[in-house]
């Protein structure tokens, strides 16, 4: 099969998505449950049943197009990522991994090979939590992982829970635990291709990235609460200033993280909200989000700790008080051996120069990895950019993770591996 | 003349203005330029008609309420306040000087007497500076210090040029010039009565403040720009984290205002916003405001100096860059001895306690102080609290304040002195 062939096709079909974001000109924002997100849902249901795939929405919304193998009770090979963004980022980020899949589901239509297994190419819904302060609905969803109080207790920034959310998208939410899955019945596989958003495969000139861990993390939005009085008649001394203690806690993030060290430890606060924000008011209260993650779940729990003290000291000289939501909490997770090694000989076979290594980010993988065999393939980032409108990857590095893919599912799961001469 | 029907007659029109607020029950927000000043302005309008007034809005949105004197051309009393507010603060910072002052003239009525000089009761607008973040707008306005360039450069958060909201509030500002009054000629003096805003009064148990002196200020909006990277995966030493620079330059201002010591020394950062804002974003940009007072210049410049320094040595550690917008300088003023000699025997005379004091907040008394003889009298703010819902002053320390002037003016500007033996 033609790299090219694949290459151009993939590119067509991601170009496709570029104008849905809510942020036109400022890079890619499409928050769950939005117009945006159910827009990209009705193209990639178009592709998917172009590609030959019967398509569904589960009650998350995720997007399920599936292509039945040749054995009636085998488990599905899923193939998934994200189509939901980050606020102003970028057009790869999760909607990669999902395209990939098509492509692969139309170069098995274009050989003629049948696999054993029904193949399943999913798209997942609010992964990257740029809504409701969380992640991995769609997966956790599927999962089993998701209730009512859940959908009922997290709310974004205007006050609307994830659960009305849902309404509004066409959801419904009391249904919510339809869209688990009975995994080990009917999952073999979760495969994920992803852009790297990180500089290690292009720094090095390597073309695929198998990664063979994905660090843990803890995410939490910490509230500082002060009084709000006169900045300009309210002594020094005099003063309940919830900046002047979330600064201080923030200023020192990225020193508690640097002496932690260890592989993939980074501490970051990228959110920060203060009431009544305004000049000439001390300020009341400041919201900020703490995100730390690392390899060791050791070194996370250092830097929290940390956190923690330093809240408690400063808080308590200042007369402030504090509180400490936890918004995500997940250990590092290995990825499946077995599929690891199947992909590594795929790239040897195909040319392709590969190296293992771990993944900085969290992904819908992270999700699966405990409890389904999990694999993900890196493709590298431009400049290592990620999570802003320069995210870039070149479409033939994508034809690449199609064709190692392709190639690990038709070496491993048909009766016959004797398609694979084709190529 | 009673001072419990003074009282009551203050209460009542203070109540009025109550539901003008954008946050109802989380205290008033009158922002400038908004349906919720203009619903007080035309309150205001009809409280000061009843009262004996002839109302005009000047083209800046001043509200002037005006009664002759004896003598045709005699220069003018002027008692003001602002009507604007800041975000969820309360009823009495500012609207309380403009009731004392229609209270003043329901006095002069009911006592039959007639001043030398014209009274006008003036209520300034966007004095606070809460949406285009500068302060003092219809005062500078009525200095002359207001052109084109200045209207079209201010824009509030939504990117509305204050030129285009006063367009929008009903206002001419093409013709702004025409609000610059001749002062020299037409203004005698200007008395701005206010709350406290801070717990000297009350805490020393002293009814009423005669302000010698308001701080100087400055304000500025800093801002820094690092690289928008994904928090996961871009190490700790790759990183221009915005965030990171920026709370390391905000949790040290408090430490530096303390350094500098003197009478009235503040800081304060009450207002900050990121961008993309996102918990697993790198901070691309903060934007941050510096609010520095003092009643001595020297130690408002050190405290601004120590934090360029800094942002500079920060910033150029980490790859950043910043910005610094100044948005407000104003020297400390020192108010008329003549006036406050005035109002200090009237004090004696009414057997009202006194002190004198400094300003730690600007007040539209700042802008006139320079070049209109200027008096400013405080009322005790309980707990000494402003700027939030709490914000409270008795309506009977409002009404020894509305004595104290009326005295004032019928003691020094009336033919006779006579009409002060009613009282």
């Amino acid at each position: 099969m033609d790299k090219q062939v694949t290459s151009t096709r993939i590119q067509k079909d991601m170009e496709l998505f570029e104008p849905f974001t809510q942020t036109p000109g400022q890079g890619i924002t499409r928050l769950p449950f939005s117009i945006e997100v159910r827009k990209c849902v009705d193209v990639l249901t178009k592709r998917m049943e172009r590609a030959g795939l019967t398509v569904r929405e589960d009650v998350a919304g995720n997007l399920i197009g599936r292509l039945e193998g040749s054995e009636p009770d085998a488990p599905a090979l899923v193939i998934g990522s994200h189509f939901d963004s980050v606020k102003s980022g970028g057009n790869f980020d999760g909607m990669a991994g999902i395209i990939v899949g098509i492509e692969i589901v139309r170069m098995l239509r274009d050989s003629g090979t049948k696999l054993r297994n029904p193949i399943e190419i999913m798209g997942t819904h609010d992964e990257e939590g740029m809504r409701f302060g969380t992640g991995f609905f769609g997966t956790k969803a599927m999962m089993g992982e998701i209730d009512d109080e859940y959908l009922l207790r997290l709310k974004d920034s205007d006050g609307v829970s994830l659960y009305d959310a849902m309404i509004c998208y066409g959801l419904s939410p009391d249904k919510i635990k339809d869209a688990a899955r009975d995994y080990q019945k009917e999952i073999a596989a979760f495969i994920e291709v992803h852009i790297e958003q990180g500089p290690v495969l292009e720094n090095s000139g390597t073309q695929l990235g198998l990664v063979n861990s994905i660090v843990g993390m803890q995410r939490y939005l910490v509230t500082v609460t002060g009084r709000p009085d006169h900045a300009g008649t309210t002594p020094m001394d005099m003063r309940i200033d919830a900046m002047e203690c979330a600064s201080k806690l923030i200023s020192r993030m990225s020193d508690w993280a640097k002496e932690a060290g260890g592989e993939g430890t980074v501490a970051t606060v990228g959110f920060v909200q203060a009431a009544p924000n305004a000049m000439n008011i001390i300020a009341q209260e400041v919201i900020f989000s703490v995100d730390v993650r690392s390899k060791e779940a050791c070194r996370i729990d250092q830097i929290v700790g940390n956190m923690c003290a330093e809240l408690e000291a400063v808080c308590s000289e200042k007369g402030a008080t504090f509180k400490i939501d936890e918004k995500l909490k997940v250990p590092p997770a290995s990825l499946d051996e077995k599929l690891l090694a199947m992909l590594a000989k795929s790239c040897c076979k195909l040319g392709l120069s590969h190296m293992h290594m771990p993944s900085g980010a969290g992904h819908d993988s992270l999700q699966t990895a405990p409890k389904i065999d999990t694999a993900m393939v890196f493709v590298p980032s431009k400049n290592g950019r990620s999570h802003c409108p320069e995210e870039w990857t070149e479409y033939s590095d994508l034809a690449n993770a199609a064709h190692l893919v392709y190639d690990t599912l038709v070496s491993n799961y048909t009766h016959s591996t004797s398609k694979e001469a084709h190529f």
